[in-house]
Formats: C-alpha cells, sequence, structure tokens
C-alpha cells in the first residue's frame, strides 16, 4: 500500500502517522518527490484502517499496490485449478458443456432436453428451479419439484446437475441434489450466501455480477474459497453497458484476464450474455477460440413455448448444430 | 404492449400470432406502416410470454408501453405515501434526519453518537450491526452484539432505530429490535429477502443498487409491495459511473424523478454517494434542494478509528454545522 | 413512431394533437388500451418534431418503432457492402489484415514493418500521422512527415495506407495520399468531418466511440454515406466499461449484431480494445471465430521504444505467430 | 510514477531498468515489499515512456501518483480563476446566467427571448448556430445567419452572447461575434479544435464528454490552457449511465469536485442534463446549493415549436419563476 501525502505537510504529522503505521507491524519507507511525498507501507496491510488514513489531513489518497485477493491469485497458487465432479474435471484442459432450458418446467420438458443435450456430448445438464426474476409478477420457477425434476433426469440420464440458488435454507436440498450449485449475477455480493456456500465442498458456478469489476467477482471467489471450498468455476455471462441491442455485453476479454490473475477455471454462458438465440453461436465460438474451460448454454425443445428467456434458447436442432462446430475447434469434450 | 413485426410478412402467420395472442385475454388491434405493421395488444400483458415473441420468426421486437410496476407506480395511486415510524412520519412533507455511524463498534462509540445526533434534532439513528464488505478478510460487523447496543441506544435516547439486514435468517430479530429496516445497494435483488420483507409490515429502506436502473428499483420495492408491506422508503445513494474521483456517483435526478414515477417517499445517502466526508455537505444540501423527503448521514465521533467507511463520516462538529445549514433550507425537521 | 398518451386526457386534446400531427402528411391511427390511448404515426416521420410532441401535456412518452439509420440499415439494403480498396476487398468475404506501428516515428521503424507485415500476409500498412492524445504534453505524431513515409512504405512494398484523420483541414492531403482514412473513437461525433468525408469518395473506416450504442455508431456511419460516401468500414475498437484491468471492453457482440441490422463490413482491433499485447492473440482469435471481415493489429518492431501505445504492439515476431494461427482458421487472406 | 515490478525478476534485469529510467532524467528509488518490489520514479516523469516500461517484462504495472493536469491542478495556482467577459466575471463569487433557446430559429424568436431573459437578469445569451444532432436529417442550425441573429439581439439588449463552435474554420468569425465560445459535449476530446480554442483570448465554455472522467474533462481544458489561453470555464452537463428515465444523469458531485482539484469556474446545465423541462427546476436548485459558479439554461418563447430541444426548454414564464426562487437562495445574480 502507498500513501500518497499532500504537499507542504508539517514533518512532524508525517512522524505521527508513519508513528501509528507501524505500531501494527506495519514498515514503512519513506520517498520524496518533486511536489509529493509518498509512504510505502510494507507488511500485511490488510490490518490497516483505511479510513484513519483518508481522515488524515496529510493523506492525498490510498493506492494499492497487490490485488486484494488472495486465495484466487495466481501469484501465490501458479498452477490451474481443476474443479472435479463425479467423473468430470472443469478446468483441467477439457472443455465442459452445461446445457438445458433456463427453468425447469415439466418432466416431460427436462427428459426431452436431457436426452438430447446427452446425444450431442454434453455431460451437465442446467435447469433453474428457482429463477430470480425482475419482477413479481413473472413465473419463479417450480421451486422443490424442479429438483426432483432434475433429480430424475439425472436417474435416467447420468447426466450431472447444475442449478441455481436463491438463499442460505436452501443450501442442505442443493447439497444433496445438485452436482453444481450456482450463484446468478444477481447474488455475486450476497456475501451470506457466499460464506455458506464456502463451508461445504460442493463446486460451485460463480457468475459475474452485472456491473461487477473482475477484481469484485475474484473478491466473491475469495469469499467462498477463504471458508474452504476451494472448488470455483467462474462463468462470464455478460454485463450491463449502455447498447440496447443486445441484453448484455458479452466481455470475452474477462477470459483471458482471469487466466493471468487467477487460477480459477472461467466458463462462458452466451445465452445470458446476448439474449438472443441467433447471437450464441458466433459467441459461443469467440468464447472457445479465447480459452475459455467451457459453454453454459440454454437449450429448449420448444423456445418459444418457455416460461423464461424462450428468446435466447436454442433449439435442440440449433444446438446440435453448434455442438457440431465446437467440436471441431476443440477436438473433444470433457470427460 | 406493442409487437414491430419484420417486413415482409406472409399474412397467415400474421393471423396465426394473433390468435395465439387472443387466446390468452388479449385484445390485438393492427396497424400498418409504411415499412413495418405493428400489433397493439390490449389487455393485462403480464400473461403474455416473451419468449413465445420473440421466438416468432415474424416479431422483430417488442416495445412496452406501460411502466411494469403497479403498487409503485403513481398513476394507480396519485397522493404522496406517508410511511409511519413510531411517531414519525416520512413522506409527509417533512424532512427526516436520520444519522449515525457505519457500523456499531462500541456501546461508547454508539452512545456518544446517538446523544450527540439527538441533540441536534435527528430522529433517527443509522448503525450496522452486520457489513456488506467487499473482503472477506473487512470488519464484517459486531452482528447480534451490534443490534444490542442500539437497543440501548434506543432505551436511552428514544431515537428510532435504522439498520440493515443482510438475509432471512436474520428477519425475527430485526421485526423486534429496530424500526425501520435497510436493505443494501448489493441486496436490492435479492429477491427471497425482499419477498420474506413483504411478509411483515415493519418500514424498510430499500437503497438504491449500484448499477440499477430507475425502473429495475422500483420492480423491488413492487417485490416488497405485492406481499402485502406498503412501508418502502426509496434510497438514492449513488450509482457506479466511470468516475474515479468520487466513490459512487449521486443521481440527484432520481429525486424528482422518483416522485413523478412514484408516491413512494425517497432520501438521500450523501455519504456513500461520495465516500468523501468534505463532500457531504454541499451534496446534502442539494438533496434538500432538489425535494428529497430526508438524509442518511454517516456520523463518527472518531472517522479517523472507524472500523468502516471512516472516510465518509462526519465528526459530530461537522455534523452539526450540517444540520444547522439544512435547517436554515428547511425550516424544521420531521415529527 | 408511436406515441403513449396520458391517462385521463380531454377528446378535444387529443383530436387537436391529431390535427397538427396530419397536416405534415403524417397519418394517425388511434388504439385505446386499459390504461393509455396510443397513437400510430404512419408515414416519414422524420419531419415530426419531437419537442412539440414531448412539451404537449398530454403525451407520456415516444416510443420509436424504426431504427433512425436509412443508408446503413439492412432493411432496405439486403446484400452485404463490400468496400473497394486498390486491388483488395473488404467486406466480400474474404479477410483483410491491417498491421502497423500506432504512430509512425521514422523512415526505418515504418519501413521494418511494412516489409514484414507484408511477408505476413497483410495488404494493408497503418500508421498514425497525427495521434489524438490524452495528454497535452504526449507525442502528438509526425504530422505531414508521418504521411511523406507511410507514402513512401507504400512505395517499395504496395501496401496500401491507413492512417487517421483529425481534422477537416486536413482532407485533401488524406485523399491524395492515403488508401482508407480512418475516423478515431474521439471522432465518431464529429459531425463536421464526417460531412466532408461523406463527400468524396475515399473508404472510411469508421472506429466506435468509446461509449457510443450500435445505433449511434449507425448515425454517424450515415452521415457520410448521406453525403454521397458508401464507402465506410466500421471497426469495433472496445468501449468503456467499469472494467480497469483492460484498457477498453472488446465489445465482441457488436460483429453479429452488426452484421443483422446493417450490411456494412466490420472489422475489429483488438490492441486497442485491451490495451495489453499478451490479450491481442486470443481476442483476434475470437474475432475471427465471431466472422469479423477482418482485423487492424498493432505492430511494432520495437515496441519497448514506441512513442505510443507500446504496451499494446505486437512484436514482429508475435505477429508472425498470430498470422500463421489466423490463416489457420480462415484459410486466406483478403485479395 | 510508480512501479509495481513482477515476483522473482533478476536483480540484474532491475538495474538494467533503473540504468534507462535514470538516464532520462529520472531519479529512482527502490523499496522492498513482502511480494513486490516498487520503484518510486522521482522528477518530470511526463518523459518517461510508459510503453517501454509496460513492455519490460519485468514490470507488473504503473500507478500514477500525481494528477496529468498542470496548469487547470489547483495545486499549483491555490485561487480560484476568475474569467473577465465583458463587464461580467465568472467565476469570482457572483453567479451567472446564460439563458437562451437551444437553436437560434428566427429574428423573432431570439429577440423575444433576449429580452426577457435580460429582464429576468440574466447577462449572457445562448443559441446554437450551428447544431451537432445524432441524425443527419435532423435540423442542423442556421449557421452564418445564426451568428448574424445572435449579433443583432446582443446590439439590442447589450446581453453578451455564448454559441457552439463545431469546427476550427469557423474560429474567426466566433472570435469576432461571440463573447464566450462553447465546445459541446461530443468535441471534448475534439484536440484539434482545443488547441486553436488556445491560441486566441476568447472565454472558452468547455463542456463534459458524455462518458468523460473529471480527470479527462480537465486534461482536455488542458489542452487549451497549454497553448495560452486561460479562460475556461467547465460546464457540467450530464453523463450517461444505464438510467433511461432522463436523458442524461446530472453529476452533482462533480462541482464540489471541481473545485477541489482545479481553480477553474464551473457552471451546471440541468436543461441537459435532464431531458425534461419540468425537472429543470429541482436541479438548478440542487446546483446553486451545491456551490455551482453560474448555469446554463434553455428557454424558448414557445417550446412546443423548438426545432431543437423543446422537450427540455423552459417558456419564458417558467423561465421568469426558476429565476426567482434561485434568486432568494443567491442574493444577487453576477455582473
Amino acid at each position: 500500500m502507498i500513501l500518497v501525502l499532500k504537499t507542504n505537510v508539517e514533518e512532524k504529522k508525517i512522524e505521527e502517522l508513519i508513528r501509528t503505521l507501524e505500531s501494527s507491524q506495519i514498515r514503512v519507507e519513506r520517498t520524496k518527490g518533486v511536489d509529493y511525498t509518498i509512504l510505502a507501507l510494507i507488511g500485511d496491510t490488510r490490518s490497516v484502517n483505511e479510513g484513519t488514513i483518508l481522515n488524515s489531513d496529510i493523506v492525498h489518497r490510498i493506492i494499492h499496490v497487490q490485488e486484494p485477493y488472495k486465495q484466487a491469485n495466481r501469484l501465490f497458487h501458479p498452477e490451474n485449478t481443476t474443479v472435479k465432479v463425479g467423473d468430470c474435471t472443469i478446468g483441467g484442459g477439457e472443455f465442459a458443456v452445461i446445457a438445458g432450458p433456463c427453468s425447469v418446467e415439466s418432466e416431460e420438458q427436462i427428459l426431452t432436453v436431457a436426452r438430447e443435450v446427452k446425444k450431442s456430448g454434453a455431460k451437465f445438464l442446467r435447469g433453474g428451479a428457482y429463477k430470480p426474476r425482475t419482477s413479481p409478477y413473472s413465473f419463479q420457477g417450480l421451486g422443490e419439484r424442479g429438483l426432483d425434476l432434475l433429480k430424475l433426469a439425472k436417474e435416467e440420464t447420468g447426466l450431472l446437475i447444475v442449478s441455481e440458488i436463491l438463499s442460505t435454507d436452501q443450501l442442505d436440498r442443493f447439497v444433496r441434489d445438485v452436482d453444481i450449485i450456482q450463484v446468478g449475477a444477481r447474488n455475486m455480493q450476497n456475501f451470506s450466501l457466499l460464506k455458506e456456500l464456502g463451508r461445504v465442498q460442493k463446486p460451485v458456478i460463480l457468475k459475474r455480477g452485472m456491473s461487477a469489476t473482475m477484481e469484485e467477482w475474484l473478491m466473491s471467489a475469495e469469499y467462498i474459497m477463504a471458508e474452504g471450498n476451494k472448488n470455483v468455476i467462474l462463468c462470464e455471462r455478460g454485463i450491463r453497458t449502455f447498447e440496447t441491442y443486445t441484453r448484455n455485453t458479452f466481455d470475452i476479454s474477462a477470459i483471458p484476464m482471469i487466466k493471468h490473475y487467477s487460477h480459477l477455471p472461467i466458463i462462458a454462458d452466451p445465452s445470458h450474455a446476448t439474449g438472443r438465440w441467433w447471437m450464441v453461436e458466433p459467441l459461443a465460438k469467440a468464447a472457445v477460440a479465447a480459452g475459455a474451460d467451457g459453454l453454459m448454454v440454454e437449450v429448449h425443445p420448444n423456445p418459444e413455448k418457455a416460461l423464461s428467456d424462450g428468446a435466447q434458447s436454442l433449439t435442440l436442432e440449433s444446438y446440435k448444430k453448434l455442438m457440431n462446430e465446437i467440436n471441431l475447434m476443440i477436438g473433444k469434450l470433457a470427460c
């Protein structure tokens, strides 16, 4: 941490500040520039109270030298993390495909999708049982019944199950019946939920918040990891920008950037990122080309009857076509 | 709801779409423009499945004519809502001041602030017991003990208590010991929490999400109101923009705009909006001039020792000076 | 154009508004919904004065049905536009590579780059003679001398020249010596410049403004096309978002989206979009996978000595490696 | 400037970098932290080539300690700047009101407005002769004829004239006939234009770009000042955010923030900031409360017939009412 001091500060006050800082295990080195004096704080600066510093009338500003995340930081963990889910691994070089409808709607719907995505090579079935909708008047998911149907689909097809959790009181059930617990964009900073997820060992897909920076996203991963659960998979699903032609703006640069700063696997969700089914194919291929560890794609046997997000769902047929093209790019899918 | 159809669409398909729509209590009127045909959907369009429509290969786009919020909409509730809290009301024309530290830190700290803000005319004491921090390594609040201390401060001073809830399992305790439950920016779309808050009658301060539009904010209010709790107070606390000199960008226009579209009271939090104590005064005065129903301000007896947000806290002295100036503008504070 | 009227409006006022509108070649159709009445305006609504409408005390809001761009709109020009530059075409299915340094710095520098990018298959050489820098104290480009050196490089290598114009008084020189005139992000809405560019027939690369929507970008293309120059190539170069780890956020979805709404060719500039040389390769490949018509890439013989944008420049060697990979994806480069 | 080095860097390479840096008048001080080594660069770091540094394979990142603007920086010019325009001054403690229509439309229109705003105390008349419109099909202003009419209004009323310039070839005429030259938001980074404006002594109102940070805005002021013209007035006119209920988001915090970092005067334009006439009054009052040096307000004798921006124009009557309220807050208007 570096403190830039104001100009024309009394020597006595600088010494006082240094004394205060050094009283908490920090060593301070001082450099006099042309206009500003800077203090470099050496040691574990997490204990430093920034309020104290910013309120000091001699500090102009604080600069953080180091990324605030530790466990998620590649600096301290140079090899890629691989997350084991059933017989599969995510992040170990193979490519994972998670496919399925936005919401679980009926036994017939989820089984139809499950059978078809399995045929095209997916090892993971996604399906929402609890849906976070902007409007209280929209379909909110089948709840427990949705989880029952996902379990049924798993029993029949062997696909691993991915579903979104909305609150801590659902955790026991999710740990029991779901293979990867998904945290949605709106809950990326629901810290109570993240802490609870850190106390189980179930893999977690952490979606990026709609206007979160990569640093904030990694800090949310840190919340889970700091409690003991290292099985975190990041998922880029588009951020909010001024653009209105797309639902969100897919931040393709998150893929190489997360790989640079972190060792965690990163997958891409081109369905939410665009909100338009006809854009899923070009963006899915772009994510593969940029080095993603996997894809999460919405598929529905009958998108025009979907109770949520029909506009961004692929049909079974267009999903199959996409998988053929991805296979050509990738060589072979995960596990 | 209006559907803009693509150009050169077969008549048969248009008729089919109209039939589908009309099967669900919707009346459709059709207008032929120069390049486009539009369909106006008349009736309760909440039941219309937009996925169906967007997947239809004849629809170019959907336009919503009406705001999606009903209970929060001034159109259906022209008079201002006033929220009763103890002997006070918020939104009825008087001006409410909610002051106190970011976090409750100790008995001495909270009692000192409580006594002082009372002297300067505040009727409400704020203080965080559970703190949503970006980093898991930052101070997370005193928890239950924090609520105990707030209760103590209320017993001594009679101030009404405002504190932030983070998860549904805290609800019983908050209902018992807190006078207004605050929902923070990061939980504005924690729909599980909003629904639970809708099932109690306790007043709720709903802070605007960091990148939420006013429409999304009002939809979150709608979640609470749709469950039965009409005691919602909105709080503008700054939105995220590209600016880095301030912590957030205080959206002053939210004040007249919310008053235009909704009947709910709106207060302003210039402390979080700027992140700098020396900007609190000009922005607090701006909020008063723009017509806010109240202010939420961070005050600390010793900001440079604050465990959170010290940089944006007023001292007791500067708080007193601010209140004098606000009183000159306002005439008189609430209740 | 659709007008949503306020509720409870006097019939007389509605009729008056309709009469006013119909006096200017517009036909009005009226639909009565449950809460709102809407007026559909049919005809060339460009002549409608929106101020008149919004000031009318009976109109709640205006909704535009049709995209405001005409000449750039695929609706009215279904086939792809191909832009002819020398012996090459851009947008006709082949893939165009434009490579070179951010700024022209010396004869040796530009000739070295020109020879090398030619070897790797580029047909276009980029180089800035006039540089729009955020700071007046930064290197502003060699000016006329820079254009002389580009001309020299063209004479020796036969590469076509791309360079950025900053103001209308440079136009004659650019028309004479440059093959494609580039308009930078900061000038995307410099309408005086766009109009002048519309009056020549030289191809124009129009970069997207840092916070421009796709609609605004196409409207800027429209400015050029409306004056008569149809040779417009769009270039996605990243938009501003909250992210700080990258210089800009590369909006990969612009590629399929522009191809959907417009017939103009679109190329990608992964160098500016990321600001980091090591991200150029994954994003360039993503752009190819998403369907871009070409790439603009910064290459410098000695990036650590570059007078501008060294951090995002490829070395000659890494450029060569990138071209090999692109060739594997594409098959063959343009012309 | 501070360089954070990567971990585990060879000593030899660090020494080499220090030598390179010190060869250009920079002194380097080195501090070894727990994970990172930092280098503090002391001296005039404007000459340092950041490309060199970022390309060096031992540098993790560059941190700027000092604001990049010098002439606009309050650090080097502690007293407020006052700009003299005719007999008036802006920034000297008095409050300046600049009022008038968005566009000059006719002799009658501009004279009517001029007479009325004068009566209510304005000393400055604004009116656009050249209009930067998003669409090439919208009214583009009367051009030279508009400037003639403003001159006429000045001759009759004595009001000082403010009008927007779009390109350098208009400069001679503006210097002759206009009292303050306005640079619009879209031209805030039209550096060719800024440089030319720096070479005259005419006062300039520099509007903030739609997505510009305060630092970039001050850097654009620096462009003008670096060429010799110190008469720069900043104008906050709203920034782009995700909000759609307002045209732009008025950044009220820019007022105290600019006063903190710079000595230049700052005025507010609530008309463009909101795009709705009924929001002008609350936001104008907020700007006064926050400490603005003046206001720029759109007034039209007949907003519903305005050729541009009618939706945000006050009528003569509502303007008069606003001025009465502002006068109550302010005491007395400028000059």
